[in-house]
């Protein structure tokens, strides 16, 4: 049997057309979130989904959706599926983009073909899902499924000291809809792996049925600026080789152990940061993240019990403060066996599996059934130019997307 | 017998007042080299230098020049007492200010009293000596003792970016002598200790017999930018935690050994810099020192020899640039016998030391014969807003250079 497809060369397109807005003066792709690149990306999404014929709205928070319509469809909850398009700094063009892309695609499809659905289809880009600029990460999607309160988010002071709601307004995004305004039947997220197993394992399509939890903590530590030449080690209380102690402490014990934990340290800064000065204080941030909860909270309080012991050995004033915590998530089983059958139907393999990034989807999994798809990231690499999946990959996630929204769309979820 | 003594009231007022010159919002002191806020200090030192008769000279480098030509000193070489009014960033009043200005005040009180030198005396503050801005540190007095070629390093780029020629043009120090112009018959610089040997010991007179080597490299780690949830430890290539391998081995290495070497990271950074990204790239500075050459050569390779290791463990790019690099400096064995017979004249205790920190006069011993006077540094507390000498030192340490420039303008050295 055949089956309906989306338009390769529309979707390609637009993901290149994206992929160049917001570079930077050495070409690197720079979307933060609010900033003034980040709204030509949205002005050019507005665009399309105005040239595409679907209502336009957009929330307080800045989250834009797309909406169609269909005839007969007032009152019933919307198929939802969303993803973000602002990025990291220096990124690839995958990351978020693809999943609102192919969102705004799988109804532009359905509608040239005159598809009837029985509720309305949204496509969503969630503000700040990065969190590069603003913490905590999927701000966007948090605050539309209630979990953080609107105001609050709206007065978030970024890493460059501007307010959240104050940029929103200036780039004009700052929506009149109130956020959750439209409560979801379903909603669905597509979006690369950002990880290595699709790809060396050769299977195309991912069924994501639940998501690692992470934790976000910001670490301070405080010593005593002196001079670099005249001060005896053995008197030293050295903010940056405290830091030091940290970062090894946190990967040797993730290498160390046989779980999936994963620790980074991202950030890193020393003041005063001068060649002949020993650092007076040191913060930087630490990325734990694990698909147990227990395990999770586990290597927080390993964190912290270091932290107190490095205070007490090397003098130093220690300080933390979290930034964000979200604990696995456990997607809908209806819709993964909707992305699974889907899979079939179109005789390409499919694979369970944890997701290893955050995503809206966790998000919006807080008001309604929820589920992603992923497909293969090349290397594993994500955040970074060379960030890559292949053309015939992006379209067949893309059709598996477009027959799982149009059996949400028109029958209830099988049970 | 009554010694004569410079002006304490006047002395301290200076400090006090040039103290209070380039603090910035926070109320920090900072004056880097050829700033606008270093400007300032460098105005208010030329408008003393002119209160005071002297003659006032400026060279290509920015070094500043206050010349006391007494009668029938012509073709005489001078007497010159040095040191800088630049800063660190959050700095305290005392590092480098002390020297100028007692050097001011020596001359000062020496014309005041009709005294007859049989050579010209000149007071000296030479530009960039912290190095915080513009590398190497102890600019000025190298570049002037002909140790660095003076367009090579008024072309030297600046940590913000600027380069040093503009930036000492544009504040209106670029002089029009050339560096050197005067080769001093002697030079001293009087300097607070920087170190707590002085107070722990309860001497109030430091004869400087030499200086500690001193080694600057910048280090850069190339590794992987990658996603921070989905990338397994065994798969990273962690450019942040190869940096702080680096640190914690410096640290451990220096304080296992028994020997006064010292090693300081002072400076970091991290790209992209962001909370979920795998940091690709890691740059720091390694400020190395010892007073003995062949020991400072030993941590230098044992750096290199680590970084080598490190590279092929983790898989990451190294590269390392030299900022910096001086031999340990002999002091000139007649000044120093000069100062240990001006504080037993004045019935101070004097002890001969080994300088921990990098000095102008280390540039200047190249040229001249040369040594400095240390004061006690309460706590050893440099580079920092807690620095600090009781007045009764600081003047107790200006009347020792007072006699020493007295005997060094009158007679020839001892030998």
């Amino acid at each position: 049997m055949s089956h309906r497809s989306i338009d390769p060369a529309r979707l390609l397109g637009r993901i290149a057309t994206l992929g160049e807005i917001g570079r930077d003066a050495e070409g690197r792709l720079v979307r933060l979130a609010a900033s003034d690149s980040e709204r030509l990306g949205r002005d050019q999404f507005v665009a399309w989904l105005e040239e595409a014929g679907l209502e336009v709205a957009v929330d307080h928070i800045g989250n834009i959706f797309g909406i169609w319509n269909g005839a007969g469809v007032d009152g019933e909850k919307p198929v939802m599926i969303g993803s973000h398009i602002d990025t990291v700094i220096d990124a690839g063009i995958y990351d978020g983009c693809y999943g609102v892309l192919a969102g705004l695609e799988v109804i532009e499809t359905l509608k040239d073909e005159g598809f009837e659905p029985s509720r309305p289809i949204v496509v969503a880009a969630f503000t700040n899902e990065e969190g590069v600029r603003y913490a905590p990460d999927m701000m966007g999607s948090l605050v539309y499924s209630g979990g953080l309160d609107v105001a609050a988010a709206l007065e978030t002071v970024g890493t460059d000291g501007t307010v959240l709601g104050d940029e929103l307004a200036r780039i004009g995004y700052a929506g009149s809809h109130a956020p959750g305004f439209m409560t979801p039947h379903a909603y669905v997220e597509l979006h690369i792996e950002q990880g290595p197993v699709l790809e060396r394992e050769g299977v195309p399509v991912g069924a994501v049925e639940d998501l690692q939890g992470i934790s976000w903590q910001k670490v301070t530590i405080d010593g005593d600026a002196n001079h670099a030449g005249t001060t005896p080690i053995s008197m030293r209380r050295d903010a940056g080789y405290a830091a030091a102690r940290v970062i090894t402490f946190l990967r040797d014990r993730a290498k160390a152990s046989n779980t999936p934990t994963v620790a980074t340290v991202g950030c890193i800064a020393f003041e005063p940061n001068a060649i002949n000065v020993i650092p007076s204080r040191a913060t930087f941030t630490v990325d734990l993240r694990d698909p147990e909860e227990d395990r999770l909270q586990k290597e927080e309080n390993a964190l912290a019990a270091f932290l107190e012991l490095l205070s007490a050995e090397e003098g130093v004033g220690v300080s933390v403060e979290r930034l964000a915590r979200f604990e696995p998530v456990k997607f809908d089983q209806a819709i993964v066996r909707q992305i699974e059958a889907a899979a079939r139907d179109r005789g390409l393999a499919c694979k369970r599996m944890t997701s290893g990034a955050g995503h809206d989807a966790q998000m919006i999994a807080r008001i309604a059934p929820a589920a992603m798809i992923f497909v293969p990231s090349h290397g594993g690499i994500s955040h970074n130019p060379k960030e890559f999946t292949a053309d015939t990959e992006l379209v067949a996630g893309a059709n598996i997307l477009l027959d799982v929204v149009c059996r949400l769309a028109t029958g209830e979820l099988p049970r």
